[in-house]
């Protein structure tokens, strides 16, 4: 298991190369492995808004990524000036995407640190919350390996696994949340295939999670989202799992749209529906899952692929980009310290408060 | 109401041209109207396999008129001889799409019109045989209208209607089996707003649905297929309506890929589920939906939009076309002759037999 950063062969979305942050356009994949430069907060900022990159850890990585080039270029030699923009950088980082709460969670934070430190000169802030960024990148991808290693007992040798959206490598900094326990089975031995739904509109099943799979030469087979049913009807299906945006205190997962759906269908087969995810994703603020707030997304999403028009001109359209799935349809939660079922507003507190 | 064979106004994907067949090629829709000319039984059966022509009834009409063409060509005095060669006609007519039974019945309706009339010259039976298709053809839009005046009234006014695929006027000879009922719900003065899921691959509810509705000024608004729980959950959907590619004696339907899944969404949601077809797409033959036979069509239908690549090259796909729902979740079927409910067992039973 390499976990040497300039080991091409494993996925890593976000690399750094001469004081540069370089992201891998996941909206290009997978006919074009394209690479792009960022240098301000700003540039990642649209990077996130555009979805160049995406994924709830990933996001979070690179906001934390944008609030320390946006520190690198404050122009002030006190301290309280200096925390009162990077205050204003993060919200305008914050304000890129709605329901993933590792963004905010990552750039509260940057500001923690900042904000317990304004004792500090503004050199010695800038270093620090360097650090802090690097910190949060490389954390993450030794907590999805964690989660894989709490979450791969899940996974009996020969099963067959839908999971949908891509909760990978691409959308972590590196080995994945739902995928990662999937790669941790593989690497523990077993046989694991997936079924992969394409995730329409943005097409992130399909495009990220068939490519990485695929690399990996980890079995995986492709349908259309509405075909999960049909799947599991047959009992081609052994077992759910998925990533997560946000999930409320009481377990209510925010995830891609889609996600609820196959989740009730999980229910009406009785197959073992997991989440896997952080604990950076657990926002105890949000008492249910009513409260997170779900972003809607450009009609031309769905309207068209690339130039190719796939609906009338002038059509009324609906583009929700995340749904919540109750916690009473979820057998699961798979984090980085163990694996909350059950009761799971007294598990996820407990899991939160002793991190 | 006008039902003008000549009113451009009003939808049918099929009409007649100086003795040639031209049918709407409705994989180019909604960016291009063509339309293309047919002569021959072989070019009818490319149409159909081919999807230029589709939906349950339309497929079925279309097949009758390839037997008419090609009957129309069979070159001897002996009708014992031209019912030989209609057979085999029939044969490569009923072998282009497995799962719509309305194929078989049309073919099998114009094969019992011959084999009737075998006494008659081959001359009497290339004329019975126009008759007949012609007759299947005007008759299928009728008995949607009967459908749509049995079905309107379980649409209340201010209703908003989920539908999946087409099931509309270019799914059949005109006006629309699901979306024929809504129409007759339009037309009886309620307000009745409609939400397409896209129905990946061939998306026919954003290319199809969509462009028909429009055109007609009902309001409507596209989804794609895993928002609909979304919507569900937000108390966003009334009811569903969908169309039906076979109908087993048990009262399973199989119709387009995805409808088990918003049928099971639906009865999580306690919304009602009907489903609007012909008595013709009733299969008595089958005890049950698990003997209905379900298309698994070409990777390339998910795998690429036009020229653009999708997923990676050398993907592992699935692609069944269609999937079956079990009567348990359904809450009624609207044919022609009335709607059944409760028992469908004996109620499709004494529906087909006093059709």
């Amino acid at each position: 298991m390499s976990t040497c950063p300039i080991d091409t062969r494993v996925i890593r979305p976000i690399r750094f190369l001469a004081g540069q942050c370089q992201m891998l356009d996941q909206r290009l994949l997978p006919a074009e492995e394209v690479w792009h430069s960022y240098t301000t907060y700003q540039e990642i900022a649209e990077a996130i808004s555009t979805m160049v990159v995406r994924g709830a850890p990933a996001i979070g990585v690179a906001a934390a990524i944008g609030a320390w080039f946006g520190a690198r270029d404050i122009e002030t030699e006190s301290s309280w000036d200096f925390y009162q923009e990077f205050e204003k950088i993060c919200a305008v980082l914050v304000a890129t995407r709605p329901t993933a709460v590792n963004l905010s969670w990552a750039l509260e934070r940057m500001k923690h640190f900042a904000e317990s430190n304004l004792d500090r000169s503004v050199l010695e802030l800038k270093i620090g919350l360097e650090y802090e960024a690097l910190a949060i990148t490389q954390e993450d991808e030794k907590i999805n390996r964690m989660m894989g290693q709490h979450g791969e007992p899940l996974l009996v040798d020969g099963a067959r696994v839908l999971t949908h959206c891509n909760a990978g490598a691409l959308a972590t900094a590196g080995y994945g949340t739902a995928l990662g326990v999937i790669r941790a089975a593989v690497e523990a031995g077993k046989n694991i295939s997936v079924i992969a739904d394409e995730t329409r509109p943005f097409l992130q099943g399909a495009r990220l999670t068939a490519w990485e799979l695929q690399r990996e030469n980890i079995p995986v087979t492709l349908i259309c989202d509405n075909m999960a049913g049909y799947l599991m009807s047959k009992g081609e299906i052994d077992c759910v799992i998925v990533g997560a945006d946000r999930i409320a205190a009481n377990g209510d997962v925010a995830n891609k749209i889609g996600t609820y759906t196959v989740a009730v269908l999980a229910k009406e087969h009785n197959i073992p529906f997991y989440v896997a995810a952080p604990v950076s994703t657990i926002d105890l603020s949000l008492n249910d899952g009513s409260l997170i707030p779900i972003e809607e997304r450009d009609e031309r999403e769905i309207t068209h692929i690339k130039d190719i028009q796939l609906a009338p001109k002038g059509i009324s359209v609906r583009n929700p980009a995340f749904d919540v799935t109750p916690s009473r349809l979820i057998t699961a939660i798979i984090t980085e310290h163990g694996i909350v079922t059950g009761d799971y507003r007294a598990g996820l507190d407990q899991i939160v408060k002793h991190r």
